[in-house]
């Protein structure tokens, strides 16, 4: 039922320096991605096209896409929330153009300004701007295992939102636990859900590790056979909007998961794991990865030496 | 497959408390059994008989037992390692005479200066100490899923260990993941190892989430239909031999987990979380648990008021 390989999508650029105290210089940024694009992941999303003014840590994202090496079969996605958008990302010469509305008007009022319904419109707009171009439109669903505001989403909102996505032909469709809601549970019955009306539509999962159940749930979607998964270098993350809410998983963290338990990647974990501390260094602050910490569990330790000061 | 109810092990006071830096006087060390026997918790380990010039911190074991309240339908652990603790242990009343031997001789050395067959037999002069007494003998493996020292430890290793603890009626046997080298793909290969030879036997889980995989493991002994486990308040713990390691599962954020997936456990979340809370302000430093950060998944926010700053 696990898959044997799967894609792991970094989103640490977007969803992780878009709550950043520190605006990084685009140099930075670009270093950063093209650090991870030497990993061996390949997908990783660069940047979000929205307003300035509302999230100033992303104003600079033609810069960052005219700046980043494109590397052969990476691809490169910039997240958009409406027409202006999709087109600054089109022009940049976005690969996946990634979009998400939350399934909770509430939740997606605070976040975009627009309810769910309006949400769906710029949805139908964004597409219309894509297709016929070289990039592809990749959807997700945000608050998609529960609201902060509203508590848990009835799957008929879900549904709503997933039939559209699959009309707009959506690769993946990512189903987000934005806040750090979802548990196994109700991963498996979402899915289970999705799935019996939906049985070829691949989806993937955005998990949070805001109350520590991120790779317990990511473990639940690999029990699912879930083979594509989002997540942040060094669990970089957050979200304005929602309130105490942690990073997204940790890339390698999970990447040091997955490998252990014998499932691919593509991805160098040593090389990860210095694009973490790379990360670590230019947002300035602990990032909550641990295996940086650790180190691997298949490091072993000099018997001689044992009394490392346990911290 | 999953257990409709669980029972949660607290071992922080033993665990926890056994590397921190700070002496906890008795009075606090009492408070904080007290406080967690009053959430419900039906097993906790207090203390450790050890030599008190390599565990100051568990010195006064004697004192803490004649202190704590014992309140009815609650079982108190302490943690032995020779016929010399569990003298001082039956002597204390204790409830529970927990023992553990670790699967890889370098790490058994390093932890009481016995290789395992020494550990084996010091465990049949603890055995014939207690048998006929009150108390109960309860066994585990240390490094059961992996030494930081030897790598992978064989199976055959366990099946000796496990052996002899069917044999003594250790009515649970602990698998423990001393240094958080284990994955839920291991989990599942070594119970049902186990299991293959000794149907009847439970098994109980003790986890550390040295590498943020605590609560993933602690899924796929769920989804093994495991229904003990053992977890620290607040994720307290580590062990001086076992380099960088951290805390236990953190016993909030695990039963918040379960009783997310409709799991019961006896346990008042909110009474725990205040435990915890407790824990932190004595120990004096932050500790892991990430729900008394967060809030439970069920606590619903205002959306007048969202913008709480990310930390």
């Amino acid at each position: 039922m696990r898959a044997g390989r799967i894609t792991v999508s970094e989103v640490g650029p977007r969803d992780g320096l878009q709550i950043e105290q520190r605006l990084l210089p685009v140099g930075e940024k670009i270093a950063l991605v093209d650090r991870l694009s030497a990993t061996g992941l390949t997908r990783i999303e660069v940047a979000a096209f929205v307003h300035p003014r509302v999230v100033p840590q992303m104003a600079d994202a033609v810069a960052v896409f005219a700046g980043i090496l494109r590397r052969p079969g990476v691809r490169y996605a910039g997240l958009v929330m409406n027409a202006t958008g999709a087109e600054r990302a089109l022009g940049a010469n976005v690969d996946d153009i990634k979009t998400g509305i939350a399934a909770s008007d509430s939740f997606n009022e605070l976040n975009v300004r627009m309810t769910t319904a309006q949400g769906m419109q710029a949805l139908d707009e964004i597409a219309a701007l894509v297709k016929g171009t070289e990039s592809r439109l990749v959807g997700g669903i945000a608050t998609a295992f529960g609201c902060p505001y509203e508590g848990p989403i009835p799957i008929s909102r879900l549904e709503m939102l997933f039939e559209q996505l699959v009309a707009l032909g959506s690769p993946e469709i990512y189903l987000a636990d934005t806040t750090g809601m979802a548990n196994p549970a109700s991963i498996s019955r979402t899915v289970e859900a999705l799935r019996a009306r939906w049985p070829d539509q691949p989806i993937g999962l955005h998990l949070h590790n805001t109350r520590g159940l991120g790779l317990a749930n990511a473990l639940a979607g690999l029990d699912l056979g879930i083979a594509d998964f989002e997540s942040s270098i060094g669990g970089l993350g957050g979200c304005p909007f929602a309130p105490r809410a942690v990073g997204n998983i940790c890339t390698e963290d999970f990447v040091h998961m997955v490998h252990e338990m014998g499932i691919e990647t593509g991805i160098d974990l040593d090389a990860l794991l210095k694009a973490a501390t790379y990360a670590q260094d230019v947002v300035g602050r602990a990032l909550p990865g641990m295996v940086m910490k650790a180190g691997k569990a298949s490091e072993l330790h000099d018997k001689a030496a044992p009394k490392v000061k346990v911290d």
